[in-house]
């Protein structure tokens, strides 16, 4: 059966206790079954290894919304994931069983105009891994491992999520998912399922980059030193950018960043009254001028306002677009925007991301750690240095 | 049941009944049946009514081959088409029976990576309508309206193709396919079905003038003026192109382009040496310079010596791509050839054909006129003036 | 000599008498002498003969600045003209005595950065009209024509200005200017001066057409209805798109619009509270959704919530921008913003703008109406129907 | 004064003495005066260190012409240089006295459409350094550092006109041009003259992975490994390139290009009947697929018939672009050419080129070996290792 293969009549068989934690209300996880759809000819059976939560999730299980998206029918979080095909469908060549994948997790409709032009992202029918229904499902036992940011208001969401996990005794539970080969990434030997499952947030990064346009002549200016900030200020480095300046609140993170590589790192207030310094001294760490501007995660109250002077004019509230993703503002003069270009998802973008982590030129190894769940929230809440942490349960 | 509907019933019972004129061999067809595929939840079942017979179906017919594509299997020939809506599956919601469509044929694969790159026209898997199996496939039936060239080498494929047809008795068969709904498109009142079904040639005008990027500032020299090349006048002058000049070697093709509004015509010959005198004559026509020249069909040993002295340089054979569609090269400045842009197919280009002919913007009509079989071959053998025949049989 | 000739000698001695009313100060022009400079190689002399007054000659009359930019030395106002050429450099090749051509007024430096990256409209050392030195000049004797917006806060400056021509007796004075060639642009026997000079705000329509790359398939709203308003919806139709709506506050400017060509027109009101239901009304007006919005003039209090619902976003003050032009905001989606593009000045713009006027595409007649002074004022004062007035003195 | 530093009438007096070598005819140079221009206010007076001789100067010394360019009044050749400023005029800003700079040599008009559309490097009015009359030159003078191809064709031509340099005693002479400021960039500590002047090879290169848009997901295919091949392999490095493989008919070339980075080289011969062999070794090292394909200098006799197969289709003598830089062929796909891009001089290249220089992410400091005349004479007639040659006179 090769490594991790498993015979058709076994998987079948176990589709029935297939369970999951269901987002049924605000903070409100239901241990319950799910089906699996049956194993189409260009689909592939994964057994999940590793999966991340990101801050869209724990939005979900807060407030049963995610900026425009509403929760109507129960679902589950999680989109970060990567496995081991277990199976695949008669018409699928590039895989077979023992495969180690990635997944993106996005199903788009191949139907309407937006798909047919290229910009699958933006398909308003887009489903989620793993129902080919129109719902977001991710088994909530793959978060044995997770990874959060420390000191956010992500924290709480994370634990929340983990502790039912546990409490529940899922953790050593098999989980598989059907999803469409095509989909599915094979991992080269020298990347780990960790760091495939961090495809998911890096693809955004690699996507506003590519829509920025970067390369080896744009200086660029990160708003924000979070994960997508991090993993977009590893993309951009990849794509060549000179120079790389971070802004953040926060001097952990800000410290994070400079050890990933930053050029410059830019302690701000959320207090309107240090804006105009705050813009004085981002000018002097970029040095020749900002080419573009990486909005990412980022306090509203201080995004707006150093947007605000850099640019000569004021985009209240523009960083609602953030929850999506990231906002890539290009400066095409000093004193104007010229253009604002909205990153929603990503696309194409696995490959990419998984030849970069094959050839080294980005590492997203030191934004996971793993450790025991208990520490670890400890450790976060000590206020220690862990930018990500992973669990083993 | 509406206009044209039909229970689901009818229209099943009747599926092992239909009949097809495969594509077998060099210059043989043989008529044969063929077995609908199911109605899927997002396919239409469309009873045709109009179709035509392009260049590539009758390079087909007779060398059993178009460019690299080689015929191995039995096929059916023919893919520019327009019919009325039989019924719909469950989950198509912008189609009811009755519905007058346009079909665009291809139907690309949506898991190979030009597909998900928005470029699906190049799939490599694309199939054609109506079978999802790999052939291309319709029923030579449908030929009882079909379009062609006067005086060209096209003709003699045509009329063999049409005289199966008609001895066969098949001229009054009805013919149902069943075909994706978002590749159906419906047509406006004031579009009639055998405008609808000009829409595929029409494409590749307008895929090329996409391509080229015409607009208001475009001036534009069409290298032929046959179907593909009339229909990419026609759409260049949709897009803005404010001169468009065209050559050919006939003066009965460039008097019809003149009437459609061509801004200048020009006669070449296939002698090698009037080429100097003939690219004056093209430069005079233009007036003030050519920034894109789309080459349709064309005589090799025209086309390339024009270009040539165009561009002050050299690209033999170049034509051989016109198999495919139309060649748009670009020239940015006066003395050489910045782009060459190569064209295949068409990509979501219904919509736009279907609103230039609902707008007027186009007007294919003269490029279809209707006669019975017999006074058409007569009209066509006496070199008269009709530039496309379309039969009522 | 040629119509409009004049000797070497008789435009040198000429030059000393030259006068121009100089921007002193707030609402204070005075009328003192300027030094035409030597006529360069590649330079041209022009006798002005029709010039218009925008709104950013109004506001640095008013507030001695526009947008960023601040009024420190004494300067002229006024950019929107055409003349007759008098007098032409050693090395012009494209121009001889008594062309009528219409003027580019920006002088761009054509050494930094973005002028040789083909941005010259972002030059930041751009010199006007006519001076070569660093400051903004035209003579206040040219506004024998002006035309302005009749309702607006536009009104009191013109007013001021033609008056203090007026009452000086500069009326039949003979304005020469000194100007490059290569921003002479001849033009057609069938386009006048008056059209010559509405060029420039055409140019910024055309600009902004141009960078939101609006073709056939471009779904229009325009937001303002004033002259920049109504040449961005002349240029948006030239350009091919063919539904256009456009908004205002005002029925006598919507009325102006319908008459020249839009497909729609929605009148608002200034009261936030209005604001969903007017959106309501722009979708419905729009029909299939809108692709480009270009938003011209308007009240911020209007257009801000009016972009914040069709959005889903919000950019508050963004119209801060319009002060240099016009803001193009592509909506790539229905419920957000995937491109803000903004546009300050224009380039490249003259010959498109000219090609326009003289094959009919765009007719800019109906936007200039000439009338005696007193006479006119009284017209607009009266509310009559005039969107633009232009004076015989 | 500062190093390097002259007054104003020192150097005036100097300019009557200043003699060149000019090119009057087939393969004669002719020691004669030329008068410097005088230095304008936006001009730099540039001392003259360190010079190149590209293949296009041995081409208007071996047949007085280059391509399309035909020598018709006496020019001097050479056109890769960097130098020390001397004096610069009264407004420029951004140098010093003293300041080590690479030069740009081509001198646009910024008044044709070409130059105000931003492909100022398509002027027509182009101007070489350092006369700003309508006539390439460059004082042989400069020679005293020269690069060229070993065992091609360009051999002959370089000693040529070296030997004139040296047997007229000139190697010590001071150079001086005049030249725009702007064009003239400053150079970090750490990048040598010598290396400066590569900058000019370096820039054919650099804007061929810009106009071939080279990225991170560009599988690059260099066409021979001459200069201009190397500089390309070199650039497309620095844009991203994950895989490059370069092919030449020589060994000891594609040993240089393998030691200067080349993922895989392929040796090829001139012989017609090797090509599909050669095809199936280049697809073999390109692994996954060619997305560009870079084709710089090449026998024609080889380059043809490999694209023919490489792409299914054929370009003849396509090559003749070559001349003026390099063309890239862009693959959207695998059986056929989708774009053709041809590559003339190159635009706003020469801060990027500088800045790889700087950071390291290019080295040209392999291409350049200084060594005595004669003595690196003698060792490219045995065939050595070196691949370019730089004297010290």
């Amino acid at each position: 059966m090769g490594k991790g293969g498993k015979s058709h009549e076994e998987t079948k068989s176990g589709e029935d206790e297939n369970m999951a934690a269901w987002l049924v209300g605000l903070n409100t996880l239901k241990i319950q079954p799910f089906k699996l759809p049956p194993l189409g000819p260009h689909d592939a059976r994964v057994r999940m290894k590793a999966v991340g939560i990101c801050g869209s999730d724990v939005h979900y299980l807060k407030t049963m919304r995610c900026a425009d998206f509403v929760v109507k029918e129960p679902m589950v979080i999680g989109h970060e994931c990567a496995g081991i095909i277990e199976e695949v469908g008669s018409e699928v060549k590039n895989l077979v069983p023992g495969d180690r994948v990635a997944l993106e997790p996005g199903i788009s409709c191949w139907r309407c105009d937006l798909c047919k032009d290229g910009r699958y992202n933006l398909c308003p029918e887009m489903k989620f891994l793993p129902l080919h229904q129109f719902m977001v499902l991710l088994p909530i036992r793959l978060t044995f491992k997770l990874h959060f940011s420390i000191g956010s208001s992500l924290l709480f969401g994370a634990y929340f999520a983990t502790k039912i996990a546990y409490s529940k005794g899922f953790q050593d539970t098999i989980v598989i998912v059907v999803h469409p080969a095509d989909l599915c990434f094979k991992l080269p030997d020298n990347v780990s399922l960790e760091e495939g499952a961090m495809c998911e947030p890096l693809s955004v990064g690699v996507h506003a980059c590519r829509r920025a346009n970067i390369g080896p002549e744009t200086n660029v200016l990160v708003m924000g030193a979070g994960p997508i900030g991090l993993v977009t200020m590893m993309a951009a480095r990849a794509f060549g950018a000179p120079r790389i300046v971070i802004v953040d609140v926060d001097d952990n993170r800000l410290s994070v960043a400079k050890n990933l590589g930053a050029d410059g790192i830019v302690k701000v207030s959320t207090d309107m009254q240090d804006v105009a310094e705050e813009v004085e001294r981002i000018c002097k760490a970029m040095g020749g001028g900002v080419d573009v501007c990486l909005v990412g995660m980022g306090h509203h109250e201080m995004t707006v306002p150093l947007l605000q002077l850099l640019q000569g004019t004021y985009f209240d509230d523009a960083v609602k677009i953030l929850f999506y993703g990231a906002l890539a503002i290009c400066f095409e003069h000093q004193s104007w925007v010229d253009d604002v270009i909205g990153i929603f998802r990503y696309r194409n973008t696995w490959p990419l991301c998984i030849e970069f982590l094959r050839s080294g030129k980005i590492d997203v190894k030191p934004l996971i750690t793993q450790k025991e769940v208990e520490e670890a929230f400890e450790t976060s809440a000590g206020g220690g240095s862990a930018i990500k942490v992973m669990f083993n349960l």
